[in-house]
């Protein structure tokens, strides 16, 4: 299904190149001031055509309120946010419609919904509907100013040096990975549980709602896994729980710990490579060339870390509802 | 909270050194044939003190159908599973409360449920429930005889020779992480969608619910965030969907392409390692040594493959029941 | 929170006097074929002015398809639908701000959500949004062509002869309650469960979220609490369940037994009343007489038996889903 | 499925003539005193074979706490209570298997469940698992101190008289419904929405998991059909909110408006009548004449009060702690 959240749910509707994409926010604390500008700086961030290696499809991506605000401010029911799709070249996805594109969803899609998805530019599996997961990342932030959500491009291609990963890409016309990592500071103690709510599994769960997110970690993560215990053990400072160091990334036992919360997100390289590729013709039977058209990412993970930070605001605000931090109206 | 699953959901409870822990499966189909034999050879395999490394406590670990059966099958009704503690030492804990150990959910535990928790044992963080959790696997792995599900220790301590990487820890007298890497055959194409229900979301949900995950990754994970898209794009083969690699781990768009289902689990070495320590203690308020009573495995990664596999099966019976690849009466 | 159904997930938003109302329907099948055309009837059927004692307020009411379709069939992907507001006069709700209004949300709504609420036209508790109801209602109807789901008005002002009660009313100059009778035929055996997810319960559930309903009867009802057990028993006529009497109205343990579906719906009167009322003045603080304004149905009861239909069949389809009479995808 | 409740949620299991009936209780606030003599009062008025018209079936109903709780106090994890069945007499209901009992859900388990379920004494249908309702309810009443829930049989086959009412019964040799009506004071304005979790969708699912309940009305309920606004309305007399009439039931636009929630509930006879029935015998498929064994009660209203009492303090304690009026501590 495409809802998330317990107390503060998101649902996300729409298609790449349908007439738009868009979110409702339910459970939204009435008394938000809430106006469009209060999204557009992360909805600008999230904008390809502005970077080297970003998709030059340019669209306003300006977000329409269609309920859930009176005077500026939130009701305390459902926000429903549209963005328009006006600029789309679906003629680009018609002509190579005969191959089912390698890394793309072309081809389950259409074995799961027996041919009746939307498959022009890539339909509801496009990363067109993150930007309404911004926008509601956005309004998550706004509930809580108190936490500083910031995630950054830690790699590309296995470089640090970005501009260098980059290039790797531009050389070999190819396109590349990387990784993203986000850190939290603000967060109170006790947000999530053991087992089945550990802010670990609800983080990853959103995390992995993001197209093309194939790992998570937190803190040491997998270099956790070639440690030992006294090196990984975040030794406690204080009566406040500060640790010596953050190894937990933040997160001990399911549960908020209060030091910075620390992820990284591997972010596989986008999958409409300018590079020929070699696969399946579903309407030959024959595997044959072919080169995919469209506008597209050559690193999408330089496109991520907004769509981190809003998932991680999502997670973080229902948690913070239910841990009664932030209350139900807001003065 | 403490259940997971949206057809097929499992609910967990029980401490350590309560009474016992147990699980509830609601929305398992009637009629499947179902006696304490089915679940034992995996409750065996999740038992410690069976190697080296692994904590000498032990359990009987045999599950008590309390309801949900009749004449040897599922009636449809919630199966309710209980296991008695019997072999518990909660002196060991009583003795050590002053120190919040690290790595451990002590101090956000005492935080969060205002000195209310059962710490003994790790009250219901300790990983004695995952008990519970290898019997519903068990339950869920039956309804699903076409899969095969096998999860293996891949590392220990950095380590692919085991044996190595256990007496890296016992020389280090430390504990040890470990990597744990499952793989699943028979999966259906069409298992979860693009966004919130995507596979990887569900699985990495569960994973993390697992105690002492702090990684999870598909396919190539954060290799593939050093790889060019042409290298990690994985060519369709034949009308079947048989892909020449499998970089994607069985995940394309969220959703099963009926190729192996692979990924990768990073576990912390174990909290309670047997080296002194330095951490707050919090009658006193100072900074002090102490060490780690109880029975503790040096390297959880030994005990998890099982309950790995456990809580794959969770998510797949449940996307399975959702797409009626499972009848709600077995015949 | 506004969204109800576990597979089959409607999610409803806007305001009266908003710029819209609209719906999202999560988890329909692909391959349904679906235009505007198929929810007109309906829509027609719940729109006021068309019939004595119904509002003036005239809305198009039309449909705008927003997402999930695709060559006039659903993709599986959420179908959002979206109503505009052109023709509201909220002048008529400002001027009588003073009085929160008896029978409505007005005073509720300002102490639940801090006075951030949209008041105009009732917000978002207005009836206007059970057109989006009935949007729902029919692609949920259009998924189940082997049922018939009848909704008639039973009683006005306690009359049978509708004529008779609605005269009652514009004699009165005053509005009035009633009665919708709802029957269902070709309900298959097996929908619902003992206890939490009896049907009856989802029935209620969603029966109750329809504004003015204060009563729900299944079969005999209320009139069943004045029978002898021998009276209200059905007897079982043969071996496909066909009962002799209906008084379990077609559900029985909880779970529907193949007769005809039966219940009622007490529905109190419009509590905007043509009549002078005697009510609390907010700003004054003192008990004063006013009267409302605005266009209000005399009896809303009238309008009730579609959106009482539509209620019906969302409960229906997702359990139709859950119990696999429903494929995933429309041949 | 068999759980209910969003912050606060209960988990049912159990059959009549199995092990034990038991209750999860997932979400209760840590802090909480609590004692098996907590839940005593409440089971001690469930029970039957106390008055005249109930079953004489004794079972202890002493709960035992499984989890959840440590110190005398309740944890912040999941609260498990099982109570035994000791006092079976399978034997009773294995002679009428011939007969699906007209009134049960024989019939329809049979069907829905292949043959699987557990018949002996309703299984889970049984209204033995209110055993556990009713431990859960006491929970959720004993962290409301501030409510008064309390719930009485209004009428038994008609009659206001219940002396009266009972003595039909036993004069007919033939079992009786009733009417129960419960009150509750001291509930805060807020709780419940408009539309899908309006208090009234919420308090009447609730009902209708309670077995043989068909039928709900809120306030006037049915009887608000025949009246006029200008009557049923009820007018506001103090800023408050304190109405002069209480025709709205306490709720007004799903929400609960701090005045006293009233509501009825329609309980249909007992279909296990002592009176001799003509019904399908499906091993024959002939229509013949057979008699109810087993021990029943004559009028199961009469043992209801408890069970409505406790099922409306599960709704409200969760509504409570939605809107923050319950700390996730207890202090």
């Amino acid at each position: 299904m495409n809802s998330f959240g317990r107390l503060f749910r998101v649902s996300i509707f729409g298609e790449s190149h349908g007439e738009c994409v868009g979110i409702t926010v339910d459970g939204c604390p009435a008394g938000l001031s809430l106006i469009a500008e209060d999204l557009l700086p992360d909805l600008e961030r999230r904008k390809g055509g502005k970077q080297k290696g970003t998709t030059p499809r340019q669209e306003d991506d300006y977000p329409f309120f269609k309920s859930g605000l009176f005077n500026g401010k939130t009701t305390g029911f459902p926000v429903t946010i549209l963005f328009e799709n006006n600029n789309t070249r679906s003629e680009d996805y018609q002509k190579q419609r005969s191959f089912p594109r390698p890394g793309h969803a072309d081809w389950v899609a259409h074995q799961k919904f027996g041919g009746n998805e939307d498959y022009r530019g890539g339909g509801h599996f496009s990363a067109r509907l993150t930007t309404a997961l911004v926008a509601a990342g956005a309004i998550a932030k706004k509930l809580m100013p108190q936490l500083n959500i910031a995630a950054v491009v830690a790699e590309i291609n296995g470089e640090t040096d970005l501009e260098k990963g980059l290039q790797n890409a531009i050389d070999a016309k190819d396109s590349v990975g990387g990784i993203v990592e986000c850190k939290v500071t603000g967060v109170p103690v006790g947000l999530g549980e053991p087992y089945f709510d550990s802010l670990e599994s609800l983080l990853a769960h959103a995390m992995f709602a993001i197209p093309a997110v194939k790992g998570v970690e937190f803190g040491a993560g997998f270099a956790a896994a070639k440690m030992f215990g006294s090196q990984h053990n975040d030794a406690i400072e204080n009566m406040d729980g500060k640790t010596a160091t953050n190894h937990a990334g933040g997160i001990v036992g399911g549960i908020s710990n209060g030091n910075e919360l620390v992820f990284r997100i591997a972010i596989k390289p986008t999958s409409s490579t300018p590079k020929e590729q070699h696969s399946l013709n579903w309407e030959t039977g024959n595997i044959e060339n072919f080169s995919i058209k469209g506008r597209h990412d050559l690193c999408v993970a330089l496109r991520a870390p907004v769509i981190v930070e809003a998932v991680t605001a999502l997670v973080l605000v229902d948690c913070m509802l239910q841990e009664q931090f932030i209350p139900r109206v807001i003065k």
